[in-house]
């Protein structure tokens, strides 16, 4: 069976941009399968931390900044990923099997070297996670490379 | 921010069915997030398995049975859930971060109690993994349940 | 093979209840494995949420709370899971496949109805990474149970 | 707090290799935590898998080989590390939270570049779940190197 073009085939797959009075954001949606859960019948909380990864990955992606870019090292930058620094996740209220879930990722604040998101999951109108969460681009070496232009351009361009 | 319809706003969500010269498929599309892979820089191969399930998952919601509504017991049945009895997995090639994947789910066989499913994961054209995975259907009371009946409607309904 | 009595056969396998100048804190050791990896070539951040978790429920479960206690409902309470409401973590260096590490989980506050701990991972001497976290008793019924007692009780007879 | 020697400080952390009428086999200690379960209130069917690669992890530790020695390309050999080639896996009975299992693997048979590994996890005496996982160590260049001598030696050590 065939995948001729994955992303033409998929398009909402990286989720969207969009625009509303407090700006730009990006929603991802996430569905909550079997190995989202635990035992306790609701969303194991480590879950949403990795769907905040998701939602931080495809918003960059948007922006035009794949992972794999970045690790390559195009654009004469050195070969660098995304590392995060810091999270305060506050956990309003449990989502269960079978839901479908948006991750919403704006940004808080760009620095010379950090970047900061806020990040938050919805069920329909409900917020049931909030999460702000610094990052910081780390090259090969180890070093934390500047990012505010690359973020800043990407921004300016939507 | 508000997900008014959240099935509705993401029709793809949980892939599609799909109708070739072998019969019906189902084709989820996944995206390889940081959660995915491992140090040796490739997909950790334990990422498949959590796709397959997404797959079969997605498969079974789209011929009309969610993991909720087993679990509530509808339509004067026990509440149930899918458990998986017997895989055998093949790794063919290695998928890498931001890779779009398609994993693929057919029916094998139905017997009185027991769904062998046939599950792969292509990158375009290409298939990475190969997955023949046996599961039934248990009630809350530990017994297997008959799912020939609820599968071949669903299926004869497509 | 036999596991005649596995509780006595890995006396530590939840790690060891220490006293030090700060007062009484947890030690459980973890292994860093595949799965706990990232295609950076270093730890995800996500493992250190489960580790911290699994850091908790050994430290609740050397003070003599087992999650299986809690579910089931022992001592005429209603049966009850730990539920997390509140984390801050800070990222501080990486850790790599291999690694010995030690959580580190001390109890920072006791509440009527939270209980706040102070988690750190270590590699020798160096710590990697530090955690507050709040967590909650949540009956069936979803409303919290007061664990102060509980848990003060369990403090004071060690 | 220190971690003074982490491999001093917790001498079971690698499980422990036994002999018994069947020869050489390695026993490595699991609890159930949060994360090993899902909403069906047992343990995830994916978490054998990882709980199969620690085992093998750290039966080839005690046999003298560290994912980071062969990371590094100890020995004149190039870097390489184990990558999974095939599972089959029989699900026999349920685990539960707060469960302690023990990860047993045997070698079945090496090949010139091929390993096959007899995996099992044990509660007590019973035997919940079987594995048979082939592996192959693969270089940096992507060609799978002849581990046959590495193995058979560190085999005949014991």
């Amino acid at each position: 069976m065939s995948q001729p073009d994955a992303d033409m085939a998929w398009p909402d797959l990286a989720g969207r941009l969009v625009k509303d009075e407090a700006g730009l954001a990006h929603v991802l949606p996430v569905r909550v399968y079997f190995e989202d859960t635990d035992f306790s019948g609701l969303v194991y909380h480590g879950s949403y931390v990795r769907w905040c990864e998701r939602g931080r990955s495809d918003f960059l992606r948007l922006l035009g900044n794949s992972h794999r870019d970045l690790d390559v090292g195009v654009d004469a930058r050195e070969p660098a990923a995304f590392v995060v620094r810091r999270m305060r996740l506050d956990f309003l209220k449990p989502a269960r099997i079978d839901d479908v879930l948006g991750i919403r990722t704006r940004v808080k604040e760009i620095a010379a070297a950090t970047l900061t998101l806020d990040q938050a999951v919805y069920r329909d109108e409900v917020c049931l996670f909030e999460a702000e969460v610094m990052v910081v681009l780390v090259g090969r070496s180890g070093k934390p490379q500047r990012l505010g232009r690359m973020i800043r351009e990407a921004l300016a361009r939507t």
